[in-house]
């Protein structure tokens, strides 16, 4: 069965936990959520007699008696539950077959598969949390440094919000002022003052660019840092890789082209998450397939943060690699076990021996300098969503031809709609302006289940 | 802190869940288990006042008040939980790091990382349930297909314990008359008939015979049926792994050699899971990477239930393949789009295009034909587990000692101890008789958090 995204008078169900573990945890919620587990429930007494926030030991059975599984079942009644919605979660043994099952079963009852995020979208709906928040709490699943979650949390918390829901009434309270001025236009008077709205106005575009200039810092922490291994075939791209993540991620051998594809591991380096990507080597080649290695890293280093550009002591000679605007560049030259270098001739290399480890915390600590944390001990506030960027460069942009029209006496009704469109794209971050695009845009982001 | 795997006064906490998911269950168990929980639980009310089987919402701090997650608590309280202990489990977001946390406070605050199988070791240790469905609960987690399921649901739910029991006391029955026997051994009484005696042993011999002959299915159904795709290279083999599978699982090109390592995937059929394997194609070579790929794939057929021998249309030779006694060999003969070839001349072999999906579901009809299920449908008993088997061979060899020393003639305190030997065997399977080293093995194999 299908349903419309913005339907909260379905039964949905999903798998809230990942398979894998002991256990699975299936949810199903909405106004028939209770009956519907209750068809498949055997315990001590129906679901449907139970209060909300209470736990209940049983078996899940088909129709024909035979057992499913051995359930704990939590039961939330509505509102008091994450949506505000009847809320059923089933603790299940951590198969995939039985969790298969009671899906299968739950539709077959009347419940529709959950879309992704439709959990949380119904929390917003019903007003639970604001956008920004909703979006803080995949961001805070997502989290996997002590730094993003930080973020994460700040931004659910709802400090952000506040901060936007200040700007929105310090521009609304213009607006009306303005907007009361063509009440009296007869009389020509003028209820804001200018120069004052001006200062305003310039004020919110400092406190927006500060928003928008900590979104390089928020991106890295949220998606991590990617940082692109680059050089000659069997320079020790791989091994350096195991050398910084401390595993043996990647196959090593001493034949040149052994990395084929590409391929990645993570590290956090002082609460910052690094993705290190190790590349085929750059050569001329006939071999198709290696061809195919040698076009990936060449994308890698396009996405990259950071280029490691690594070249073997033995032939310490750079190649030429086009980096973009905003990369870091760093030069590393490996094997200095195995031959003597100068350092002075090549001061602005880091020497390392990946198989001896030796110069890899002085890389480690270049790598992190490239991401400026100041801004974090100062606890701002770090914009780390796209959307929300792309929201405060709209902001921005309506705000400078508020500025230019009032530099230029514009009559007050048109300043006022340039106000507004201010307000609308402030208003598009926590929710207060939406469309089904955005929501849908949003929500569709999430995992299956949230 | 380390403690030793029979402790059960010691707090323990793992992750209950996989990552991956929307959320994240942690669960703690033991006697500090609320106290633990509350430290770091700020609710309505303190955990430590709230009854069994309830639910929280709340959050969760660090001890300076920062926040690490908005969570719902489920409290149960002893004996009434899994292990019998006081029980709380977090459903946190579903973030490795925020769960990583949670455990670590938990642990700097006096609980222990649980070892893999712990919580159902407490379990058992408890009187919860005998070992023999310990044991399922891990099969039920791995359980992939109606069969597996099936053979696990029927185990835990004691069926299996049932028919072993029956057995035992029949034995045990027979044991205590030639004891008495030997209260009286001055006046050469017979209390058990020695026929009667040898016909009751042969028959539990049967019932033994019958669940050990189960087994081939048992740990086809449990493990999967592993099918190797073995032939030359570029005669269809990963091709043929998509179409079986229905999914773009292995990389496909013109190219001879593109499998360099071997590729699995999974699919059921009928109920029972198939584990496919495309192998790297069979040839001679001075590539080092290709050769290793090709010692893999002799591996690979080693392992194998059933081994699908593909040749092209267009060269339909079997070179000679080295197959063991069980395993069942089907010939296949791919590309007949391609090439026109008189069926007559290959009548053993499949003719298939794996591309045009030609001939497929023959194919599947004779892999699914080499598992005989026919036990399955009559509901009978099937052992799955090696332990088992292994302990119900152990138990017919003394059972076979214990019939040559009827026959024999041999005193009755030797035969009695002969069927003590059997009723030890049979003893270890449920749980009766059981030694370190037996549950070490067996709870080792769990996943943790179980």
């Amino acid at each position: 069965m299908s349903h419309h995204y913005l339907d909260t008078d379905t039964t949905i169900v999903a798998p809230a936990t990942a398979v894998g573990g002991a256990v699975i945890v299936v949810r199903l919620c909405g106004p028939k959520a209770i009956a519907i587990a209750d068809t498949m429930f055997r315990g001590k007494r129906p679901l449907t007699q139970a209060k909300g926030y209470t736990l209940h030991y049983g078996e899940l059975v088909y129709d024909n008696g035979n057992i499913i599984d051995d359930v704990i079942v939590a039961l939330f009644r509505a509102p008091h539950s994450y949506t505000g919605d009847d809320t059923i979660e089933i603790t299940l043994h951590g198969s995939e077959y039985i969790a298969s099952e009671v899906i299968r079963l739950a539709i077959e009852r009347g419940a529709t598969m959950a879309t992704p995020g439709e959990f949380t979208r119904r929390a917003f709906l019903a007003g639970k949390m604001d956008l920004c928040r909703a979006e803080a709490v995949a961001d805070l699943i997502a989290s996997d440094s002590r730094w993003s979650h930080n973020v994460a949390t700040t931004q659910m918390r709802g400090s952000y919000s506040e901060k936007l829901t200040a700007l929105r009434s310090e521009l609304l309270r213009l607006c009306s002022l303005l907007e009361l001025e063509l009440d009296f236009s007869e009389e020509d008077v003028e209820f804001a003052d200018r120069t004052q709205l001006v200062s305003i106005l310039k004020n919110i575009d400092g406190e927006i660019a500060k928003l928008k200039s900590s979104f390089a810092l928020g991106k890295a922490l949220k998606n991590g840092v990617t940082v692109a291994i680059v050089g000659e075939p069997n320079v020790g791209k791989s091994t350096l890789l195991n050398t910084l993540i401390g595993d043996d991620r990647a196959m090593v051998s001493n034949i040149a082209g052994t990395t084929r594809d590409t391929i990645e591991a993570t590290t956090t380096i002082d609460g910052i998450r690094y993705r290190f990507i190790d590349t085929a080597g750059l050569r001329t080649t006939d071999d198709s397939l290696e061809q195919m290695g040698i076009d990936r890293t060449y994308r890698a280093i396009d996405k990259a943060n950071i280029i490691l550009h690594l070249v073997s002591a033995d032939n310490p000679e750079f190649s030429s690699i086009t980096t973009l605007n905003n990369q870091h560049y760093i030069k590393v030259i490996n094997k200095i076990d195995c031959v003597a270098l100068s350092k002075d001739s090549y001061n602005d290399c880091i020497f390392i021996s990946a198989k001896q480890e030796i110069g890899i915390d002085e890389l480690r600590q270049r790598i992190h300098q490239s991401t400026d944390t100041s801004q974090l001990s100062s606890g701002s506030i770090v914009v780390s969503n796209m959307r929300h960027y792309s929201a405060l460069s709209n902001a921005q942009e309506s705000l400078h031809i508020a500025l230019t029209s009032l530099e230029n006496h514009t009559p007050s009704d048109l300043v006022s709609s340039d106000i507004r469109r201010i307000l609308h794209h402030l208003g598009e971050i926590t929710g207060e302006i939406t469309t089904d695009d955005i929501l849908h845009n949003i929500f569709s982001n999430f995992c299956i289940g949230k």
